[in-house]
């Protein structure tokens, strides 16, 4: 069965997870540029982590193909040889969601982001080329249905969202914005809207901010739709990660990121909270996104079992809120083994001299002048210095 | 090289990290019995958990034989069927670490632990019986050398490193202790001593501490050694996450144990300094125990490159320092490209309705039977109930 | 010269600190009925915090009338004996004012504020009876001018400046509420318009929230003022509590009100930011409500020392940022004395185990319940609780 | 009745509070010298905190006389004209205490405390004569007895002692010093013996930490003492701030030392804890030092109420754990009416963005170095400077 079949049929979808970030962790990924070319390097580290979201629960696999379009990768040509090409990356990608997709009950989905051309102004009909070539290559390997991701800019989005539509493909589409909208300050409602009207059947956010900001978020779109009367799914994949001290951009600009992100990490019990509040929203799409690791996952599986009627694989490894304590030799540890302990804990930091909030960076920076190093943020460096230095 | 070898030509060599939590997180182990039949049920992710260890620097494979002993498999009987058996969970957990051992340069070391046997008073011999076993498996399938690690009790570890002596194999011995000694009030120097005289030729602690805690431990036991004229080479393996709140039994008594510790978790700056440490207080086997991913290895090799002379494999994705965000778009997200910035951040937990500190569990306990309850505690569930009822 | 003499010259005026807080850790008020019979049984106590507000740079002595209304004292009978009437005690607290005003360049102000009989639902003629019984006294007393603070319903608000006004001393009128605005809903900026239009020439809000909350709120305030072409002068008195957890009722609904709030004071450099934001913002009347010591509103005056041309003679007792240290003898000591330092400064709590922010009491109740408990909130106990009980 | 009858008889004495800091928020002591000129500049404040802390339960007044030996107020001679003496200023204090004890059941303490003639490495005799000077104050003043305090070297703590003895009056002696002992590195159990073996008859500390470390210290003091066979009454005064961060050198080296300790603050309710923990631990004289304002003291009656059979004056304006709050309007505000919710608070300091713990200053100085630079600290500025410069 289909994405829309599903959904329409009022299932639960569940998504993946980050896979930049677990990547990284586990040495395949470079930060940064997020080398998607992991595909075609490492192909068993790209299979293996597919798996473990396949156990955990995941019903989409989407292909590893973020920040794996042409003009993104040339743009850092000294990471990627002429011998590993956009091409390969993204056919790599696609045979390896797909053998392990094969092995359960999932879809693959081909996924496009944001793009270097929009960001450095190209025409329209550039940056639609730019979604072409991936998309030929989705085409080429059959993947179940389409996703235009990581969008700051609904109207890159849209360019996106009529590329992908013409497949005939369902097609899905996901912002990276928060409550206040997109970079040039369109609502949440009215990307949603114009996303719709571009092709979109499933709309709603993903990375950037944390789950709670993202639920914010979809609830907008969701307004939006309503009072547009349009009909749409809802999809939300955010950030593993706490992130209420975010200024509008998200957490790229906090202090942390990437490489201090931990202490911000969410539990699988944040997850479960999560996963009921999205459910609770009219959400039937449910994912994550960079922080996502299995485990996480498998918390938005467990949580929605009943409603599911069935648990993922994975969970034979899990005991329901940490049951699997029960049988621990003390007792005060056996006496978390149960729901109320985990849903009401406050955990510790054990870092006494860091704080619980940052300020994001780059408040300095007024708030005009801000947006229009984003709008040019493709531009040359030197032309960036010199905005930030006259800024100062 | 052996292991001896390498230490005695004052090489450094790295450990690996976690495997319980890791896997925990990837969906094939369960917290609790830590459930050491994955090297059975699912070797693909045991192998590949091996292998990013081996990419990140580890020149250790430990077997993942952790609470595989066969008293500790029988104990928990519902979750290891007759058709796992002891011997089959240490075999495949050999044969896994061999396969990925031999694409690098890295030893394989056969892994025992602290036994239930012990823990409800069997004897001297039932105990070692129990080693014996282990031990056979690692003689037949060849390892290079043997660890005996995750022991509260110095009398037991010594007995653990009279039968592993006996094989002829090089033997380290780790306690999971901190500064105030063994579970009797035996204190570390003196721990260090007895094992050293038991046969160890290395001796440090591994887990239920944090990386600092650990240090402060090794350093009473080199100082032990040094009152007691006696030689060995030192070894840390601390957990990957901040404990200063722990009580004397380490993590396991902290109220986010093992579900809740994500605030905690280190990061790669964390074990860069962590690294330094050790090094400069002349421990040359440093690795990792509960917490440490791929990435916490590889910081370790990064930070003692300049002694080494090289980088693992690992490194290919990752910049010194965070340099791979010196390209990034954003001026202040350069900014981040450099040692001071992430040295000297102090990073926010996103959890302002959370305390940086807990009071582990069991507080109210008085001193003594908490004593009591640690020694028994492999006796029957109702007797202990009992022990903490009369207490309360 | 007369409040408005000296506000229409652009002159900066500089309000009092908290008579309640201050004098409940002195020993001479009581937490909860907030006892304002002190002005008779220990004037003494009384005089000297008004002493050291003068000498602080207040320009103006509110008097210590909080919680004097007749019906306020007489719903407490069992605090104020027949012989400690309504009448002594305002009268005593002018008579204070009056006498300490005199040694020095201020101002002495009447206050009235919130009445049991409004939130009883007595209709406006007996409410508008309780404020001119205490206006009779101000006016026979000969104050300054008036001021009707703490204030959670614009409609008494204004009913209080309606008396007031009637009297031809200048009036001033804060309310107690955060950028939600009032109990009812209506927005700080139609507040301040329906207040203006009531007589009052001087709008702003006092006590509740912190000072940058505090500030968003006369910001709002003046927005609508500008929208409805009115003039007023802006005044603002918040406390000296950071609060930014606090929900619409503000800091009583904190689990630390009252008796814990120790955390939350502020530093005198937070002062100074505070004095500096509110004279930015076109504030004029600048003091400060429950928290507010002498040398909180010291600092204000330090603040706006440059723009006034002196300093309050509680100055010579201070160095400017911290200059008295100048001369320690420890080096790292003497490297405090200079702004940049106390600027940058982020204090520690010393308190590892507690958080930084509470979620405020009264969260599980409906909007829609806590508005009506609110409405009702003087109606009989078992009724509350019946309400209470419900909705939980 | 005396203060070793008191003490002797078996009954609790409660000391005051900290003057130097409480005065600072007044308005009138100078943060750095703690200028106590203020009893002849402003000796109605003076009176004034005097009469709340005898209100409050102190059954001791000291004279306002830290810091206020010849040689201290001479070092800073641009503060003190000529024509406020060191004579007047220690007659002031002893005339202002006395004038209040005789309102109540109080004595009058002469103190004396650490002078800059010891730090400067003036001879023993000269050293003495300075405290002679103030002596014969308190002689012609006829004070109840005397206090040596404020001291973190014991050799010139027994000079004072000695010198005090004399007089035939009681002595008591305190140290600013933690567990760590004074800053030779004598332990506080041995400062205690050479204290009472000088002729002190009560013996304990003051000020530089918290009350938790405090008490801590004393404790080792009652160690030495027993070990020695020596007996003395105990007394604690701590800060009323939270330190669990503080170096061997107390609260000085905190960051936020002095303008900046407000998230530090302690409740009523530690000290209610700290009042118990002191008398469990046999400490009959038990009162407070800088930060402790009125209601500290009055928390410490309160506490030890029962064992004392009688309540303060003061407390006619508390009710015991928060009842005053049973009547509040609001049904989750009369939930905090209760000790079971003061006791468990765990009161957040709205302020996310600091963290709960600092590092001291001076660290980076090393132990050798810091200590040598102790005992010089009255030594030139330059050669400090080139000290610390020689250390970096």
């Amino acid at each position: 069965q289909g994405i829309l079949e599903r959904l329409d049929a009022g299932e639960i979808v569940i998504g993946d997870g980050g896979f930049v970030f677990a990547l990284e962790k586990r040495g395949y990924v470079k930060a940064g540029p997020w080398t998607p070319e992991a595909t075609v390097e490492h192909p068993e580290a790209v299979r293996q982590l597919h798996r473990e979201f396949l156990r955990a629960g995941s019903n989409v696999l989407q292909t590893f193909t973020f920040y794996a379009s042409e003009d993104k990768l040339e743009n850092r040509g000294n990471y990627v040889a002429e011998k590993i090409s956009c091409q390969k990356v993204n056919e790599a990608a696609c045979d390896i969601a797909r053998e392990v997709a094969n092995d359960g009950d999932a879809l693959v989905a081909g996924g496009v982001s944001q793009t270097p051309s929009y960001l450095s102004c190209k025409d329209k009909a550039e940056v639609k080329a730019v979604f072409q070539k991936q998309l030929d290559i989705f085409m080429k390997k059959n993947v179940d249905f389409l996703i235009a991701e990581y969008f700051e800019h609904v109207e890159e989005a849209v360019w996106a969202v009529e590329v992908l539509k013409e497949s005939g493909k369902p097609v899905a589409a996901t912002m990276c914005i928060g409550p206040e909208g997109d970079m040039h300050g369109v609502p949440p409602g009215e990307c949603a809207v114009q996303l719709v009207k571009a092709g979109a059947s499933i709309v709603g956010v993903n990375c950037h901010f944390d789950p709670d900001t993202c639920l914010q978020t979809v609830k907008l779109m969701k307004e939006g739709l309503q009072a547009a009367k349009l009909k749409a799914h809802l999809m939300s994949q955010p950030l593993a990660f706490h992130t209420p001290d975010c200024g509008k951009q998200g957490f790229i600009d906090l202090p942390e990121f990437p490489f201090g992100l931990e202490p911000r990490i969410v539990t699988r019990w944040d997850i479960q909270k999560y996963a009921r509040k999205a459910y609770d929203l009219g959400i039937r799409y449910i994912g994550g996104c960079c922080g996502f690791e299995p485990y996480h996952v498998r918390a938005i599986a467990e949580e929605l079992g009943p409603e599911r009627g069935f648990l993922p694989e994975a969970s034979e490894k899990h005991g329901s809120w940490g049951d699997s304590l029960s049988m621990h030799t003390k007792p005060w540890v056996r006496a978390r083994a149960r729901k109320e302990y985990w849903e009401n804990l406050k955990p510790a930091s054990g870092r006494p001299y860091c704080p619980s909030m940052s300020k994001p960076d780059g408040w300095g920076v007024t708030k005009g002048t801000r947006e229009l190093m984003q709008q040019k943020e493709a531009t040359s460096e030197q032309q960036l210095k010199e905005l930030f230095q006259k800024q100062k």
